[in-house]
């Protein structure tokens, strides 16, 4: 059995390898690019972890691990067009050194190679391995729909958020874990335990997000503090300190969010500290990893195995970046 | 056995239906829309009628084909951003419709669809199918992306244009032809005989295609006749016209393409029809139609089964728009 740690090792130096042939260079150079620009990694290693809970780990892991990563990736690519992203992980996005046209490609190619690899997974579990990945990849489409019908709209309730961010980032880590109980022979009961564990893991992953994006330490947080607020972006924090701050705070911060002051941050920040959003942040985040660690609880293995996946939910949640 | 008109027919209607949820709208009406305005549906057709040469239609062949026109409509709607095209079938464009951002993630999820109806295949198909499937929608991206590459080279070979043209269009004709001769059961000979007959069917196509842009009758062709030319887009006849041209014309021509003079199009068919490209167009279609005939012809089946794949062939060749 491996730890977090070395789990994420292994599939890092297994996946630093080109995944693309070298013709057509101008297609395929640039999908290998943000391969290359980092990332942690977490979704394809809880692929692997999940699947070790259950047995030694199957090299069909890996194939999912690596499709998983890829997808994550595609989507990646083309978010940041949508978003006219500059900089990603502190390197150039794809569209921005490439041009969009081919950053568009390059994702495209990128989901059909995570196709490529999800292939390879032995015949007795394809089916149903690419079922679980076809809903999640449309789930995953439907989020990034819905963030962007929201920034349309004035107002969104924390069911509607609550939802977008379930679609847009958790199923992904739920789907994750689901594909390695389902490549390590783990029943339809455990599968959907790990399922619920990724799930609400990924809505706690989000909460931590959006809380450090305003509240982290600046000098570990590794991206400028605040960057939501200046963008007026909903966030947990901006939905609930909409639904709960006074009168007066409510106007101040519906004005904030139309102007941009040089004090914008610090204002928001003050009326977030009054409505206590951060404190609610942080019971909320605390609520979902309980619910994620009271499915891995009722997962019926023997609680020595689970060890690796407490790592896992221990470094998402005290993470600073 | 049915007729190439009567699965035409067959496919239209059982096609003609709402592949997605109603929720998220905003996502896919846009993934709809494109697939209600029309269009021939050559490739599903080309699954259904490879699957009845051998012998009655699999349930399978529908889902494959589905699968294959999703394909088709998700490269269109991405192609179109790429190409900035306000108008397809005499259509708003999904992006002109809906936006950029839309268009971009309804391609994606529609190319998501293409496998599910995939995944709907039998599964001791369902392996060899998406290998082809996967390779297909590679090489599609790749010669996507030659076309773009091309558009800012000055000279582009007669050589490297066939193998752009043969990825960027014939060989998901191709594919289509060995998916239903897979789905028939047909042994491995037969099945890359079909997949050959598509691919120099699909290059045929693709003269004609070039031929009727420059030479067709205006009031049949449904397009304006010179759009490539206005374009200066790199064609079968602009690279050959290129090549052979004499001194003189290949200096005007040069001219031409750098200006846009009123004339434009009646100059450069002057000059195509100089060197004679017309001529050579046909004979060069004549060419690879006789290919594919010959692959039909190869395939070890009785006569009688081949009609309605020779329908289709000679549909192609004579089509008008």
């Amino acid at each position: 059995m491996h730890s977090f740690a070395a789990l994420s090792k292994i599939f890092e130096e297994k996946f630093a390898t080109r995944h693309f042939p070298e013709h057509t260079k101008t297609l395929y150079d640039p999908a290998q690019y943000i391969l290359g620009i980092g990332g942690k990694r977490i979704r394809p290693v809880c692929v692997l972890l999940a699947n070790e809970l259950f047995d030694d780990i199957t090299p069909d892991a890996y194939y999912a691990a690596a499709a998983i990563e890829l997808f994550h990736n595609f989507s990646l690519i083309h978010d940041d067009i949508m978003d006219k992203a500059p900089v990603r992980r502190g390197m150039a996005t794809v569209h921005t050194k490439y041009g969009e046209s081919t950053a568009l490609l390059a994702g495209d190619v990128m989901l059909v190679k995570a196709y490529e690899y999800l292939n390879k997974v032995d015949a007795a579990h394809l089916h149903k391995v690419l079922q679980l990945f076809n809903t999640t990849a449309a789930e995953v489409c439907e989020g990034q729909q819905l963030d962007m019908d929201f920034e349309h709209r004035e107002t969104v309730s924390l069911e509607e958020y609550l939802e977008m961010i379930a679609l847009k980032t958790s199923v992904l880590v739920a789907a994750s874990m689901k594909m390695g109980a389902i490549l390590g022979g783990a029943g339809e009961g455990s599968q959907n335990h790990l399922y619920e564990m990724g799930k609400n893991l990924g809505i706690a992953f989000q909460v931590q997000d959006d809380y450090l994006d305003a509240f982290g330490d600046p000098e570990k947080f590794g991206k400028q503090v605040g960057g939501d607020i200046l963008a007026n972006k909903k966030t947990f924090l901006l939905i609930q300190a909409l639904q709960t701050a006074s009168a007066e705070d409510k106007k101040v911060l519906q004005q904030l969010l139309q102007s941009n002051p040089a004090n914008k941050v610090q204002e928001v920040l003050h009326i977030f500290k009054r409505c206590k959003v951060d404190e609610w942040a942080t019971q909320l985040q605390e609520q979902y990893y309980q619910k994620a660690m009271q499915h891995l609880e009722d997962t019926p293995v023997v609680s020595a195995r689970k060890q690796p996946l407490k790592e896992l939910a221990d470094y998402l949640m005290t993470r600073q970046s």
